[in-house]
């Protein structure tokens, strides 16, 4: 660690990225996702269209599709919403779907229903290779975050990402912004060597 | 700390505690609670009795009650639920409910309105006295406790309560747990001295 720099607390609530042919089958042929609001990572946006989650156990609607169109769908959920669907996801890594559960996701021209893609998100930062140095990470290094909100705690296990596309930033999903008491773009650490080597020693 | 051993999870679903005049009010004169399961905690049992939570934006069937009846009424929702219902409840410990929302509460008999009571429960360990000092924690003292679960993490600000008729037991809600991966039962650790120092130096 070389900065005291502290980082912004991105909260991702469930959502879906789909493919341009389940786009069509849920929206009709040839449509288009339409951007109402930019997000943090460059390029990437919250669309206007939104679908239905349908799982063994239960429904979820009004779930948000963000774009642009991805070459496949996967459906990102918080372990609450697992419970509620009956649906057993792993916590994965974005783009990282082999062998996960499949789900019946329904849109305003009909119902898609895909075999696998649904996931719980990994904790993870985004850096650009920049901000990176400056943190003295490297891609795919694991970190320990610590959090300052009304439930404190400290995060292990949180994967650096970095890419010249990305903006920095902490991706948690809502049971982890929740079970920290952290509201969108709250600031938290990065946990220093010597700290992060007394819990491993603990 | 003096000891080694670990401490059981117990995960807290959202919950009712009702006093004997709104359970009568909920299910009619002179109902009593019917018991399905003891809870580890010993006299506190699983109600049979279910009720609905009705909040200025959305509803909440099915949320079971927990015995036995109390001198007043609590409501213990995750902060899921919170967005849910639209209910913006502080996190509390159980029985300081002084300025906390309100909400409707609707049984097979009919509603109640409560004017205060709820509260998202604040993360606490119960102990014995025996528990206690072999952990070398005393009643209200704060400690950090170490997950080993899917998403590990270490929660801070952890409550020790001390009391001759509780029973060893880590308790949280289920965004904390789910944001844990951590099941029923699962073991968690408290973090020693040297680890905690380092955190709070951090």
């Amino acid at each position: 660690m070389t900065t005291t720099r502290k980082i912004p607390t991105g909260i991702s609530a469930r959502h879906v990225h789909v493919s341009q042919e389940h786009l069509e089958l849920l929206f009709g042929p040839g449509h288009k996702l339409t951007s109402i609001k930019a997000l943090t990572q460059p390029g990437q946006f919250a669309a206007d269209e939104r679908v239905t989650l349908v799982g063994p156990k239960g429904v979820i609607q009004k779930v948000r599709i963000l774009g642009p169109v991805r070459k496949a769908t996967q459906v990102e959920i918080s372990r609450t919403d697992c419970y509620a669907l009956g649906v057993a996801s792993p916590v994965r890594e974005s783009g990282d779907i082999k062998g996960t559960p499949g789900i019946v996701i329904i849109g305003p021209y009909g119902p898609v229903k895909i075999e696998q893609g649904v996931i719980v998100a990994k904790r993870h930062i985004h850096f650009t290779p920049e901000d990176a140095k400056e943190f003295g990470v490297t891609d795919g290094q694991k970190v320990m975050v610590k959090t300052e909100g009304e439930r404190p705690l400290i995060f292990d296990d949180v994967v650096a990402r970095v890419r010249e596309d990305f903006a920095l930033d902490l991706h948690l999903d809502t049971d982890e912004a929740n079970a920290a008491g952290l509201n969108q773009g709250d600031m938290v650490t990065i946990l220093d060597d010597a700290a992060t080597s007394a819990i491993r020693r603990a």
